[in-house]
């Protein structure tokens, strides 16, 4: 007779609509539970959030394999958790700040391409390979950062400020970045075509930022005031919402990006109603963001040395590298802000593993060191929000 | 040059997962758009939802092809929709009306299974065939009528209260009668079989009622208050919302019942903030289910005499068949508040369409038929938000 958990595995992946509510069951139910254990463990609800996933998934219990509607659901999840950030912060107060955001996201992002970098090359890899593997350690995945920020109520904190911006500015320059390798592992780079590319993207933030968010402060009340539909309000932020993250897509950066403007353009005319249904919303959503992190790495790798060893020294290069790159970037805000800035960067998520994706497509990195990306992009998101509590443990909320 | 339409649904279907944030503006985008018309012409905004749906199908702009993502994302939305209706509503009062809404169901079931069989043996076809065309015929969709009568205030409304809890019953009466079906589609009945599918759909929704609420309302709060994770209300909720569906779906009726009785459950010792959460989750995900009703229909179908004159008289007997006999079912209550029940029960939504599907599949259900049912579901969607303003006239919010 088969156990239990195997049984929960072959419900849950049963074709058809009908298991939809087992495994929306599975993924919210475990996740809030391992969130719990860590919240009474002292450590951060959202580290349980991630492992959830790595129990579940197929290198453990096999209860929920990774799927487009899991992926659609965490693309969502991670739009509306920047969304909410982007509510809470003041445009006028991150432009303050973009000066040392510039220089902390350029430290973020050469040093560790070039610990990358060097570390493939010294286990006796190719040069492509080496570049690949750097581009994949350079991009910072801000969710994981902002959801703990968020939650801690530390969002308008000076460093945290620095770091969303700073986040901003790294997309902007991962993009950058990929196209350089893409082109690269194609046979040579265009620099007309990522000259057009730079300025795309960083016209698009550009504007947004001078020029949309004091539009839609002036004229969105206006519209929402004419519309007889229920809760204008939030149905007008949804497409917001929506609509900067398409544009944001077609304008090469991330879709969070467009997610966090649109946020910010409404944080100073959206009301008390729309922050609630906001949050109904990113409740429902950001478990899946998180536990769809976890999916992507089998456990098991911490048991096999041979994979694991390389994949360590990826993990804990990205953690240094990141930390004081973009330390010594912001390092005029003093040390401990300085400390800060470098460990809300350290989350790399599924940027990281994208990059290393492309590299695995192109046939320019082998699947051992993709495994040691994934590694990396996991337990960077997994470490961050331990080292996040402990780096503002000065700061009130 | 391709015309602007054209490039639109070129965008929004293209491969990976940058497509999503285009497809939830197009849908959430002009759902709303058409609710907002609908609305300023004095008709119901559900009513501009569904068509939105036809309008942005492959049948017209092509902007959006169902997906199991859609699907999926509809599924949310009534789930949310029928729990949040079940919010509002006390299970002691809808106790109270369990014997007209017994007899509401039963005659809603009776009068359009035999409607559909005559009409079909009438235009020749075979008793099988009949048979399913009639099954088809009778299931409630309750969530369309849900959603009108929440958001115009009128859920407390003594119909109102029967149109819930004879559409509960309607599903177990579907249920048996699509396991009876499908039986005489394979060769025959089994008798045992059918009467263990009765016994646990029946416990299952009794057990609920009876049981689970007063249960839910003692050990919830002791629960929550233990909990140190962030919303641990709204995180129970939503997970015995999942639970239940979960439950329901293995029970054998329709996760919305299970949806359905998580909310009354709930609902005696959910706060405000569980309210206002579940408002923000439901607001995103409920024009998802009335879009995909829409997608479901090629609008052509209205310039074809051939297809459309079966299709006409499905429906028109599906309107009539159904609003007499739910009504006739609840005539003690008199003549106004039986025609509130009937016209209550019209909408069909996705049942009648699996049905239909169940017999294209075993090939006893002609394409042709098959069409005629599902232009009966939709039509039925669109028809009873107008009919149900018009039926509650003499009733205050």
């Amino acid at each position: 007779m088969p156990d239990f958990a195997t049984l929960v595995g072959f419900f849950a992946s049963s074709e058809g609509a009908s298991n939809l509510p087992l495994q929306m069951l599975i993924i919210f139910g475990v996740a809030k539970l391992c969130g719990e254990i860590c919240e009474r463990l002292r450590a951060p609800a959202i580290a349980g959030e991630i492992i959830a996933g790595m129990l579940i998934g197929p290198g453990l219990l096999n209860w929920i394999q990774p799927s487009e509607l899991i992926h659609s659901l965490a693309d969502l999840g991670v739009m509306f958790l920047l969304f909410r950030v982007g509510l809470e912060v003041r445009a006028s107060e991150l432009v303050r700040v973009g000066g040392v955001a510039m220089m902390a996201a350029l430290g973020g992002v050469i040093m560790p391409f070039i610990a990358g970098y060097l570390i493939i090359i010294q286990l006796g890899h190719s040069q492509i390979e080496a570049v690949f593997v750097g581009a994949a350690m350079v991009a910072t995945s801000v969710g994981i950062t902002a959801q703990v920020l968020t939650q801690r109520g530390l969002l308008n904190h000076r460093a945290s400020r620095i770091i969303l911006v700073a986040a901003v500015i790294d997309d902007v320059l991962g993009l950058l970045i990929l196209a350089v390798v893409s082109s690269l592992a194609k046979g040579g780079i265009d620099y007309l075509q990522l000259s057009l590319t730079a300025a795309l993207a960083i016209g698009f933030v550009l504007l947004i930022v001078f020029w949309g968010v004091g539009t839609a402060t002036r004229i969105l009340p206006l519209v929402r005031s004419h519309l007889r539909m229920a809760e204008a309000d939030y149905v007008v932020a949804l497409v917001l919402l929506f609509g900067l993250s398409v544009l944001a897509v077609y304008a090469g950066v991330a879709a969070i990006v467009g997610a966090f403007l649109a946020g910010m353009a409404l944080g100073e005319s959206a009301d008390q109603r729309v922050h609630e249904l906001t949050s109904g919303a990113a409740e429902l959503l950001v478990p899946f963001f998180l536990v769809n992190i976890g999916l992507q790495l089998d456990p098991k790798v911490f048991l096999d040395p041979v994979a694991l060893v390389p994949a360590l020294l990826i993990f804990v290069a990205a953690v240094f590298s990141k930390l004081f790159g973009a330390g010594l970037g912001a390092f005029r805000l003093g040390r401990r802000d300085a400390f800060k800035v470098g460990i809300g960067m350290i989350p790399r998520g599924e940027v990281g593993m994208v990059v290393a994706q492309i590299g695995l497509s192109f046939g320019v990195v082998p699947q051992n060191i993709y495994a040691a990306v994934v590694f990396m992009s996991v337990m960077t998101t997994i470490v961050a929000p331990p080292l996040l509590k402990w780096a503002y443990r000065d700061a009130r909320a």
